[in-house]
C-alpha cells in the first residue's frame, strides 16, 4: 500500500467499513434431498459474503482464496431467513480474512440462532488479474485488535497447512 | 385481533419488529439479454422480503395479495449489491401494507443508491389458509403514524380500484 | 417517428402486431414456501411478456420502466400452465404501455381462469443505450380507442405520481 | 376405453383440444458454452410441452416414454423467442403421441422460423400410476387423419426397434 | 482429416480418450410435478455428456445436431445419482456420433441399473464456426468396430430421414 | 456398530465400495462475476460428492457436519469439467470423514489437473434423524491404512477447535 492517491482508494479503512449483510429467504428451490436447506447453499452465500466485504475493503475486484472449514450444527429448515454478516478481520499485503457469522432465524417465532462463524480469505485483483496491495485495517477496539491477532495467527497455520 | 394468549403473539407490535433485510449480490445468471439485473429478479426479491416482514408482523403464514407500481429508475449492474429493507407501515384487520426500499450498491466504490420504494400487500392466514387477525400497529413517532394514515389512504384506493 | 427509412421499421404498427404470448408449466421449482406459484415466478413472466411485446412493436431493444400494480387473487398450484397475453396499448415518444392478462390453466381439468391483467412501461433503446422513438399505433377497434385512451390516462397518473 | 362417466372425460378428444403452446424468451441463463440457447433447454421445452398436451388430451397425470430424434438445425439465440406448438397425433390404449413444432422468433425483426418438429410419447396414469385408458381422437380434417396414420407408423418402429 | 500438424490435434483418436463420465445427484430442483427427476434435466446431461465427449475427440467447439430417440423406461427418483458415460461410436468427416448410457444409482442400495442408451450426433467448429474436421476413430477391439458399422448405419439413416 | 443382521448393511465396506465421482460440464450459469466457475458452484459439487460416498458407505441417510478448509488455487474456467472424486477416508461411530479431490479438465486440450483435496465430514442418520452406527472400514493397503490415521488425526483436531 502506499501514499494517497496512488491505490484505487483510502490507505486504511476499518473493520466497519467492510461490514456486509446478506440475507436470503431459503425457498423450496434449496431444499436438499431431506427437505432441509441444501449445505451448497449456505456455503455459496458465505462466499458471496466474504467476497462483498473484501471487495468493499479492497475497493477491487477480489477472488477466493479459501474457506476454512464451516460446520452445519443444526439445518436450517425451508421457509427461514439465512443472515450472513461479513467482516475483514484481517489484512496482509494483498489477502484479507473475511468473518463470516451465519444466522438462522425462524421468522414466525421470531427467533434467530447463530448456526456457525467462519473464516475466507480472500485476494484483491488489480485490472491485470495479479494480486494487489489492498488498505491495512484501521483498528480502534479491544475487541478488533483480538480480532486481528487471531486472524494473522490463523494466516500463519494456513500458509504451514499448504507447505506441509 | 383479541387479548393476550389468544392469538399467536402479542396483541401489538411496533413496525420496527417487522423490520427485515435481505441483500443479494447480482450474478450473471440474474442478468437480462442487455446484461444488467433482470426486473423479475428485483420483483422476487422484493415480494420475498415483503414476506418476511409480514410474517415477521404477524407471527403467521402470508400471502402475497397485491404488489403496488415498481419503478425501474436506472439499472443495476451485475455485480452490485441489492439490498432491500421491508417494513409493515399500515395494518388492517387480516391484511398488512409492507414498505420495501431497494437500494444498490457499488460494493467497490462504496456508494449506495435508492432505486425504488415500492408497496406490497400481504395477507394473514391461518392453519386452514383462511386469513387470520393481525397484531395492531403500534405507532410511537410522528413518521411512523404519517407512514401509516398514508397506507390507509393507500389500502383505501386499492380497495376501490378493485370494485371500479 | 419519422419518415420511412428512418427508423429501424414502420412508422405505424397496430396492437395485434405485437401480441405475444408467453406460457409456462409451473413446476416445483418455482414453488414458494406454501406449495403454490411463488409470485416473484409471476413477476418475472410478466416482466419478460411486456418486453416481447414492447420489442416487437418497437423492432427495438426496450428496457422496464414501471410494472403497476400486480394482485393475486387466487394462488396458482403447482403443475398448473401459467400463459400471459401482452399487447402494446398505449405509445408515447419512446415509452410504450404493454397490457398483460395472466391466465391460469388446470390443465387436467382443462379450466382456464384469468388471475390478473396488469400494465408494464416500456421504454425503448438506440444503440447507445438512451429512449428511441417508436412507431405509433395504428388504432382500428373501438375496443383498441378506448384501452389506448385508458392507457394515455394511466401514463399521466404515473407522471404525476413520479413528480409528486 | 368406455362408457361415458367411467373415465375421468370424455370418451372422444378432438387433436385441437389438446393444442398447447409454450413459449420462453431465452435469457443468458440458457446459454451453454457458446452463447447459444443450451440443447437441454429446447429439450427441456419439449418434454414440457409434451405433457402439457397429453395431459389436456387425458385428462390424467402423463409421464414421457420416449422423445424421438430432436434435429438441432440451426442455433437459437440469447434474445429470442422460443415457442412450442404441441398437440396429440395419435392415440393408442394408454399411450399417445404428440407432435411439437419449435419455433425460433428473432423479436426485433419480427420473423419467426420452425427449427424442428419432433415427437414424444406420453402415457397416461391412473391414481396408482398404472397405465390408464385415454380418450379415443376424433379425426375430422384429411391431414389429422394422415398425420394419425404415420403416428401409427412410428408407433409400430418404436416398439420394433424396443423389441430389436 | 489431414497430416500431423495441420489440425489441433492427432490424425486418430481412440474410442477410449473420448469417453466421459457426467453424474450427478438428483435435488428436489430437479423434479416433475410427479416428484420424479424431470425429463428435461436427464436430457440436458445427455446433451452436456455428448458434448463433452465430442469436445475430446475433435480437439474443438462442438455442437449438437441431433440427439436420437430417449427412451424413460423407469423414473428416476431423487436422490438417486444419474451416471452418464459417453462415447465417441462413429465419426465422419466433421460429424460424430457419440453414445450415451445412463445409469440411476439408489446411492443407499448400491444398486445401480441402466435407464437406456441413446446416440447424440455433435459436429465440430472451427474458430469461424463452419464444420471442421474431426480425427479418424481407431478401432482396436471388435466391439469397437461392430459399434461403428452399427453408427455408420445410423449416421445414414438419420441422412434419409432428413432428406424423406 | 453390531452384529451382522442388526444395521441396513454389512459390518465392514472397504474404501473403495463408496468411491463416488460426481463430475459436472461448467456453464455460463455456473460464473461468478468475474466470468470464472463461482466458489459456491464448487463448494456445492464437494458436498453433494461427499454426500453420496458417505451414503453408500453406511447405507442410510447421512448430512453434513463440517466442510474442512478448501481452498482455490487456480480458477476453474466456463466450458470446462469438473471431477469430483469422493471417498471414505476414516469412520468414527456415526460420523465418517470423506476426502473429496477435486479436478478441472480442459476438455478441449484434454488436460486435467488437480485443484484441490479438502475433507467432509457427514453423520448418518436413522430414521427418527438420529445419528445412527456406520459399517467400519475395511483397510487392506498399506496407503489407505495411512489415510485412515491421517482422518483419525484430523477427526481428533476437529472435537478439540470445537471445544476451544
Amino acid at each position: 500500500m502506499s501514499g494517497a492517491g496512488e491505490g484505487p482508494g483510502p490507505a486504511r479503512r476499518r473493520p466497519a467499513d467492510s461490514r456486509t449483510e446478506l440475507a436470503e429467504l431459503v425457498m423450496p428451490q434449496h431444499a436438499n434431498i431431506l427437505g432441509k436447506a441444501f449445505g451448497g447453499t449456505i456455503l455459496s452465500l458465505v462466499d458471496k459474503a466474504a467476497a462483498c466485504a473484501a471487495i468493499r475493503h479492497a475497493g477491487r475486484t477480489c477472488v477466493t482464496a479459501q474457506v476454512d472449514q464451516v460446520a452445519f450444527l443444526a439445518p436450517i429448515e425451508i421457509g427461514e431467513l439465512v443472515r450472513l454478516v461479513a467482516t475483514v478481520t484481517w489484512v496482509g499485503r494483498s489477502s484479507m480474512e473475511v468473518g463470516v457469522d451465519v444466522h438462522a432465524m425462524d421468522i414466525r417465532a421470531g427467533t434467530q440462532r447463530l448456526t456457525n462463524t467462519c473464516y475466507v480469505t480472500m485476494v484483491a485483483l488489480d485490472e491485470a488479474g495479479r494480486p494487489a496491495p489492498v488498505p491495512e485495517l484501521s483498528l480502534e477496539t479491544e475487541e478488533e485488535r483480538a480480532r486481528f491477532a487471531a486472524g494473522a495467527e490463523r494466516a500463519r497455520a494456513r500458509r504451514e497447512m499448504r507447505r506441509g
